[in-house]
């Protein structure tokens, strides 16, 4: 697919959320597919988690996207994909891999949607290979209960806030779930969700630096419930952290399920983004720090630091064990 | 064109801002068409006020809507435009009307965005059209200055709201402009933020009466200030009145210049909107009343019955006269 | 309606396939009307096929496109439509003719699917119109015939391809069939799927050459069979010939019906798609020639030669007739 003017910012680099949107896409056509290949009842594979992914090179308007996804494990009852997305200048030829994507997808039968169905075991080449998905599978099992429980945080409105204080760019979107935002359960698409997700987490980036930024990585997205047709989502999100170039975001999606049923507001998703800033040339810029004002405020930057230092000592890892091959 | 899916509610109802969409893309392209139509400076028709609208009977999905323009006044720097809209089932082949809009546009020049050019004279058939004309462009110029005064109000965020209040519906969206939202000038075509503006007075009513809701009117609606490609639009409602079966929403649109720009946020516009609350066969539901709890709210309450009152009574005459003649 | 940054290319040319799209739309509107002009079983109008179109000039963002249409010919089962598009510049006023379309509709049961409903004849002003109609008819009837044999191809990728093969600029494209893809009857719109195979004809076209390029023309357009809410569809796209200043592209449409239905992945349509490059100032540019490897390469190209001798012959003989007049 050709990247378009409204796939990308004023600066010409393809949102983050179109490219989350794709690969979710990807996704849950493979998942779908694979999960009706045996007889039986038929189902809908819905979207349970992404894992951590890393924007490693930005999309440009004209180039066109190239999305590719495999199957590489199966669990009793979820579905392991692998997506790449590669950007293509169809001009030049220049081919560069900007994302690799790990996507969890769970079959709900069409007839009920609370039921969840068996997948069909995939064949694998090498024992290992079946190994590797098993301890993958159970990491991303116990990541999901450990997130499910720090999910009661709200965001609150601040009045009069200082420039690069929290309370000055955090953001806030609603949106009425319509008819193609959802899946033939009437659900919302995963990745509907990321694109909104990332347009905030972008709005509170651009609020705080006032430059181009762009989308570098996404941790790992849990999707504990489903939104149904009909909703008003609510997404908001808030900066907890800042490095000298980057800034982390924190993204909440709440549904409240507001026509013809008794139920509340409810925590649907909740995510980080990390975001650079780019100057025109396309050279990462330095970030204003962020200025922590509660208690609160304080310990969720450092918490994001944590976050942070992490992330940069795996690399570093990866990339000595790289040069040492 | 067909209405779609996307273009409706879930009851299957099309939102009132698709409509207020597509008249305004009809104003500006005959607009438009005509300030060209004399050699001279190039310019493009920039919407400065929609008059008063009803919504008189829902057009639905799979209906074809047929709008037709015509220019009814030209003063020396405005065009005055009348459209209509007509819902067409193209299966009975039954059409009515839907809509009946008059919008004012200026013509701005290509070449530099700040100056208004001369639209040429149109020719009446008769010396009333004329001096109506004159009247409408007389009425509304006035009116223009009055709304741009009350423009300094904000909606302060509200924690923990009671049902039925006023923060407990207030809502609030933000909305990054781009390409496809502008016109050849890079500003946001007036009928994208009515658009805008509709969805959040519609997710307002939705969360006061969580019920199916339609829009019945829209007050005229002033464009004060232009917005820009590349801005962040946050459009905030909240409910100032309600009737029996009728709610009214004010609804503000600032802007956030927020790339490359000295200029601080500023008001672009403001406006009511009136919904009705339907039932599953499309008739009237009886709407839980508005409890309004500060000064200010209780003021607007008495302000909106005013403006609630006035219309009524003017619809009364109108229908009396019809009557008699 | 304006064209907008998204309905083009880099270039600012606007996308063959939106024209197709907006023509198709224009089709299904009168075509449903008119079959359900007397009174009888409501129907939805499907595309069954479009006769060769070419594109005479293109059209810019920011000009108005008009699409007017009209019923040509009726037979017993089907309806004959000619669309023609102007581009208009509203700021100088010049219009173009853009567009000449023929396309065949058939009115299906809105009970039941599979009915085919009787349309109800048009009147004609003069004998001959009815004589040639009815000749337009009998030819496009025994046309569908053929490429109903010619449907069984496939597209295999090929790994690391030379520039200029096939294999190099070979394209294709996955589309999960959403709700706003459809009709009243849960199909595919013809002008959804010709959008489509629009965009990857013209991927395969700027890989080949590595230019900006246009949509000159479409070789008649036969939909075979439905394609349905929730299918995922596979639009494939290969070159088959070029001449000195244009490309051939073959485009194939698969759908994958794979929830709930037990049926195997068809072919839904097929047609070939000729391209242009220009240059910066819109001059048709050289292009370099296609380098056929296999014995079916070959073959096509030959075919592809032998359909590019026919339509360069049937202009010249159009144009010495003009001239003769």
């Amino acid at each position: 697919r050709i990247m378009r003017p409204d796939d990308a910012n004023i600066a010409g680099n393809v949102h983050g959320g179109t490219i989350l949107k794709m690969i979710e896409e990807a996704g849950a056509i493979i998942s779908t597919r694979h999960c009706n290949s045996q007889a039986g009842e038929p189902c809908v594979a819905a979207l349970a988690r992404v894992e951590r992914t890393d924007f490693l090179s930005p999309m440009c308007i004209g180039e066109v996207a190239n999305v590719s996804a495999e199957i590489t494990y199966t669990s009793r009852h979820s579905v392991e994909v692998q997506v790449n997305v590669m950007s293509e200048n169809i001009l030049t030829g220049a081919k560069k891999l900007t994302n690799k994507a790990t996507l969890w997808y769970v079959p709900l039968s069409l007839k009920n949607v609370n039921k969840v169905l068996e997948v069909p075991p995939i064949q694998y080449t090498r024992k290992e290979q079946e190994d590797e998905g098993k301890k993958r599978y159970e990491e991303q099992k116990l990541d999901r209960l450990e997130t499910k429980q720090r999910n009661g945080d709200v965001i609150f409105p601040i009045i009069n806030p200082e420039p690069h204080t929290v309370g000055y760019s955090q953001s806030s979107l609603i949106h009425l779930v319509g008819p193609s935002d959802c899946t033939l359960l009437g659900f919302v698409h995963g990745g509907v969700t990321m694109k909104l997700m990332d347009e905030v987490a972008g709005i509170v980036a651009a609020r705080h630096c006032k430059t181009n930024i762009v989308t570098a990585s996404v941790d790992a997205i849990n999707f504990h419930e489903k939104i149904k047709k009909g909703c008003v989502i609510t997404i908001s999100g808030r900066m907890t952290f800042t490095s000298n170039k980057s800034m982390e975001i924190e993204v909440f999606v709440d549904a409240d399920p507001f026509v013809d049923e008794p139920r509340e507001r409810y925590r649907a998703v909740s995510a980080f983004f990390t975001y650079v800033s780019l100057s025109k040339e396309g050279k990462p810029l330095p970030v204003p720090q962020l200025l922590t004002e509660t208690e609160d405020e304080k310990r969720r930057f450092e918490e994001g630091k944590g976050r942070y230092l992490q992330t940069k000592a795996k690399r570093q890892a990866q990339m000595q064990q790289a040069a040492q091959q």
